[in-house]
């Protein structure tokens, strides 16, 4: 049969067609009226997107670029700071903090769960000048609880720097009441477009704290990136086409809710609850097992490898056979679990599609242990009861 | 949740993204060197998909255009025809054949089913100039044996003229062996392009044939038209980018088979079975009956509609809450059948998104009567089978 090409992978995401047209008709000059008018556009909807009215900044980079804009503009050589990781995400801030020089105290949680509150309460005091952490671990599928440590930092002078690259849009964020200092977003993601632009907001004592930084930093300088986009200009040459397909993938996400940015990223998130909760029904009712149960981000599902074959396997026969792309672990975790991603533009289609894959797959690899059928009737039940309660 | 727009009409059909970009690049003019490079590239290419050493034109048209061309070229007025008619696009024969003056004789079988080969011997003579007939008929999912008819015709001078448009891609057709005399396509069909282009070829009896017709025709002029084609032209201003998404379709479809059209096109025709077989095995088990069992086409699938529920009922609801476009019945017929199509760019997760969907509404629509998971337990089944089978 046909193989369609279909990323089910945590970034990239499918992009929206809106946005793929907009980045085939991009061909403008960034130092334009009409440029200027578009980027201050889309600023402003990422400001909506994120949930924030803290001032946002866009840099041509992919989301780690980002991270290191948040270490390198508010840390300072020597600097404590506090890492929460629970996955490969959270180990690159460590990697990131200490590139730059700075004292770094890790907590940390065994793959597949999320960190003790009461660790991070044990390593606060008033010398932590940063705590970096994500919103949801992307290479395990945990979602970590942004507002408790937000709540133990009120007060404090210690900083909030959240890595929601795979959150923001599939996960619901209270950024502004929970005091988030910096959080980071990434064009591959929810927002349905390629990668190569990374966004962050910052607030008030964020900005402030740059101006006391002494990171060397130039590309990544927040503080003349934050200038020139209130003249609706990048520093440097903007993702011209990124910008476009985003300011139309913002278009798309709003049209879901009469033109309200925010109100369509609500939608998104709820998208990805069922799209996650559909997913998750699934692979338990096949009788495997999540690799992150204790608190499940919308983001991703981790699934651990059946008894009898790799997750490599899986993920390798799944392209092979359907054209859709799953994602194996990464580092130690390859072949112990595959991943399956809600991020974005993905529909009920899309879900029961990834479960019929799987379970041919399954069946295949480990003959007599899959009975075809058992997931796609458990996720079309939650679907099922999903809309029934949406009507009553 | 969100919901994709997906096409699973019998035509139009899913673009091929190769088609669209190159729709999208399209920007030249029909009479410079590159587009005659490009125009006999494509016609070459159909002759390929279409299977034949004929000459092919192609015509900036639906096609309804080539079918009216058919006629017009081959028949004079008060000339016998046979139309040979299942349904809504045999009787358009009819209405063309009489529009040109035609004594028009009729075979007709009950919608659902094919005509008796005996009525139709019953009604050739060597006085009939023509028969015109479909591969399959869209509105019923039927198929028709046309080397059955062709046989009846061999050795006599009356033609034999096939509206293949949802056929060709989707049937295997021998155009030559059987010695069809003009076969006509549209390019919203196998070909995975937006609607405004048809194509046929014509045999050098129906070549010859067009010298003593006396019908009026200029636009439709296909003697004309045969002219401009081996200068690499078109007669008048063709659908430029159609014809270079046509020419990127089947560059996707050959390269489903090393670069080989034919090949290509036979493996086309197996992904539309294989679809076929799975929705039929699908509905079926859903306690579903179908409308054309005796002989159905790989083309589409017509279902009758379930107690208690109407066909139009079931296509507003699917699209409302999935996104997916599935096609009434025509005329007489509608609200008692629903029609899925099969043609062209669809694979194994269009199927069972279909199934899977069409699950959903149907649980809706009649409370009780359907479980959830049945149908698309035994698609799943027939791919495993046919899976199993091509390894084997």
């Amino acid at each position: 049969m046909f193989r369609k090409t279909r990323l089910f992978t945590p970034g990239p995401t499918p992009l929206a067609p809106a946005a793929q047209f907009a980045m085939a008709a991009a061909d403008l000059h960034h130092r334009t009226p009409e440029f200027r008018a578009l980027y201050s556009r889309v600023l402003q909807q990422l400001q909506s997107f994120i949930g924030t009215k803290n001032d946002v900044v866009a840099i041509a980079a992919s989301g780690t670029g980002a991270m290191e804009a948040a270490v390198s503009n508010l840390t300072s050589p020597g600097d404590k700071v506090l890492v929460l990781t629970a996955g490969k995400f959270g180990e690159r801030w460590t990697s990131l903090a200490k590139a730059f020089g700075c004292a770094v105290t890790v907590v940390s949680a065994p793959y597949g769960e999320t960190f003790s509150l009461d660790e991070v309460r044990k390593n606060l005091s008033p010398e932590v000048r940063v705590v970096f952490m994500q919103a949801t671990e992307t290479s395990t599928g945990i979602r970590h609880d942004i507002s408790a440590v937000a709540k133990l930092l009120r007060g404090s002078d210690t900083l909030l720097v959240v890595d929601a690259i795979t959150g923001l849009g599939t996960t619901h964020l209270d950024v502004d009441g929970d005091g988030i200092d910096i959080i980071i977003g990434g064009s591959q993601k929810a927002l349905m477009v390629p990668p190569g632009m990374a966004y962050l907001a910052a607030s008030q004592r964020a900005w402030d704290r740059m101006e006391s930084s002494k990171q060397p930093r130039y590309y990544f300088d927040l503080r003349k990136e934050r200038k020139s986009a209130a003249k609706g200009e990048s520093s440097y040459t903007p993702a011209v086409a990124l910008v476009a397909a985003i300011g139309a993938a913002l278009d798309y996400i709003a049209s879901q809710s009469n033109g309200d940015v925010a109100e369509g990223r609500r939608k998104l998130v709820a998208n990805a609850e069922l799209c996650a909760a559909m997913t998750r029904a699934a692979v338990q009712a096949m009788g495997l097992q999540l690799f992150a149960p204790s608190s499940p981000s919308a983001a991703v599902t981790a699934v651990k490898a059946p008894a009898g074959a790799s997750a490599t396997d899986v993920v390798k026969k799944f392209k092979a056979q359907f054209g859709g792309i799953l994602s194996d672990g990464q580092g130690e975790m390859k072949g112990q679990i595959f991943r399956i991603a809600h991020i974005g533009y993905l529909d009920f289609m899309d879900c029961i599609a990834i479960i019929a894959g799987l379970e041919q797959v399954l069946a295949e690899l480990t003959p007599g242990a899959f009975k075809l059928g058992d997931g796609l009737r458990a996720a079309q039940q939650v679907y099922r009861d999903a809309a029934a309660k949406k009507e009553a």
